[in-house]
């Protein structure tokens, strides 16, 4: 109850400061990022070249860095945008994207998780892969078992690296090493979507620009992605259906809908 | 009524004659141009290689650069396209996306904008921070005192450049530095589409393959996106389905839609 | 009614193995091709970087190739997946689009045909500019005359290079030298969204990952997705409900309508 109404608190705020918020994400996912992003109400930006990324972080309220579809010369954008951040005490946002799928892939998670994001988003595996080379298997999909095996690797990561990491799955969990936060919205069809994950870390960062408290406008985020995802689902056919739809919802979401549809506990 | 005329006979031809629309743009912006210039009736191709962009314009109709997402190998393909295109007679359309927002990103928007376009297209900020170094202030959202500042500078630099400005906006003006057309076509939920800018660039630069007159044919294609954006907002919910109504309409405007509701005055 | 009921078959492993598809894919294609895969219950990855691409094939079962916005650092990437996919004997299918349309496209593609594709599909115009310097006009659009002639083309290609060719167009012609199917499902409005037929080239990748019989597979990819896509275009006014109505045809085809609508011959 405490969080629905603190959701649509800092939805409405959300929406009336619509902040603007720089990405710098895969190939695959700007374009419903984007659209994820104006549909709650926020100002969406990509801007990856390194001779202009410090100079937007200047101007955007928070930042996402997305290593899906990662390069070299990108990796030095999200490093210099990162510590841009940093400096200017805006809030970033880092989305492990296949981390443990390849050794570069999980060097560059690991080595950007140390720049001071406010918050971590990944799959189990991808946080048990930023979390460790402790010889765990951190090759698979994402299980049940995964994912409650990385919820407590997760909150050791967040006290490791003072931030908020979020796990997400059918439950996802959101923690800043102490505060353990679940949250029970989302819908099994919406994993058939491409990039929805990505878009969850955008309105993370999103929510993150106009809060005080990070582990719970995360989770206040991802609860309100996880119920357009629910109210899409309704009688849609398939993912094609169900994708534009829940852009609809999030532009639709009002005060009644997040009340009584968001399930964030702790 | 003449421009309603004007524009239906434009698209007309354009449907015939199907112009290869060769596209430098934005990685956001790829999907729903290539879609939009699809459903016009246009032929659309992304190509980008400094490699080959100088061939690329030689097989083409017309040319689109967009500076969304920037990077300096891209920024040079993008003047060498350019040029091919100006040495061969054919229009180009810049779009000089997020001008303004960054000393890089407006330096290379001025730097291009005198290779001799055929159009400029941009919102009020954009166009103003291509303009200007007079010291005026060039960031910010557009609005009505903008696109109105705007006009009148968009007026002057279609002189001092040789070439058509269009700024959009809720009203959208396009200049050649002497005549100045207005178009009133358009619908607020248009804003919350990501790179529907963008589109509107493309369309121009369709439009342009196919016409003699730069100015009239630059109001007619946004013309035709704006009411196309008109259709597609009556009934719809949010910008999920916005998006693929725009789509639609584009495809299936006929000549009575546009006699009716095509508003372009002098 | 053999490959009909092939074609079941194959999708029914498909949808139960999941195979993990890795993407070296334009940038227009992105979106839509991670979608359909999902839809299809693949299990898609867009990978490009050098550093990485050798061990992502190495968890891949299957790897497309699309050099439709190419540029040198790509085609690098390109080349060494091929190479390590050809090396784990692992298929690889190419899309050559665009080959014919400049002098470094045709170049790249014709390279990149020679180093051991399972499959190369293309469109008519393609796949007479990978075959040839034998003086033969290889620009212009994709006709019935030039899809008839393609397919003799693409029959001794097939053979020489020791792989699958597939032609699409109203017809689909799949051959691998000396067997030649052909595939009768598709529409014409599915020509106006955009990268139908990149999405169609993974599909082809899909169903390579599950079976043994490259050229059977190949059509039934192909005729998956084009009754996909008359299942979608009953009913829609246009391009923008196509492309939806289409994902969700992928998501919901099931035994009947595959057994009773797709149309591949001998």
């Amino acid at each position: 109850m405490y969080h629905a109404t603190g959701t649509w608190e800092t939805l409405a705020r959300l929406r009336r400061e619509a902040p603007l918020i720089h990405n710098i994400t895969n190939y695959v996912a700007m374009d419903v990022t984007a659209n994820a992003l104006l549909a709650i109400g926020a100002s969406p930006a990509m801007v990856h070249a390194v001779q202009e990324v410090r100079d937007f972080v200047g101007i955007a309220h928070a930042l996402v860095v997305n290593i899906g579809t990662l390069s070299p010369e990108w990796v030095r954008a999200m490093a210099a945008a990162a510590d841009a951040a940093v400096d200017a005490g805006k809030p970033w946002v880092l989305d492990p994207v296949g981390a443990g799928a390849t050794p570069y892939r999980t060097a560059v998670a690991r080595e950007l998780s140390r720049r001071g994001p406010a918050v971590i988003r990944g799959n189990a595996s991808e946080i048990l892969a930023v979390a460790g080379d402790a010889g765990a298997a951190t090759k698979g999909v994402d299980s049940v078992h995964a994912s409650e095996h990385a919820r407590e690797v997760a909150r050791e990561m967040a006290h490791d690296l003072g931030c908020v990491v979020a796990v997400t799955g059918a439950v996802d969990y959101v923690t800043d090493g102490e505060r353990l936060l679940s949250v029970e919205n989302g819908h099994p069809m919406m994993t058939k979507v491409t990039a929805l994950g990505c878009a969850a870390t955008a309105l993370v960062a999103a929510f993150l620009a106009v809060s005080d408290d990070p582990v719970v406008a995360a989770a206040q985020a991802l609860g309100v992605i996880g119920l357009a995802g629910e109210i899409a689902a309704r009688e849609s056919p398939g993912p094609g259906t169900l994708r534009w739809r829940l852009l609809d919802a999030l532009y639709q979401l009002d005060e009644e809908a997040v009340r009584q549809g968001v399930r964030i506990s702790d």
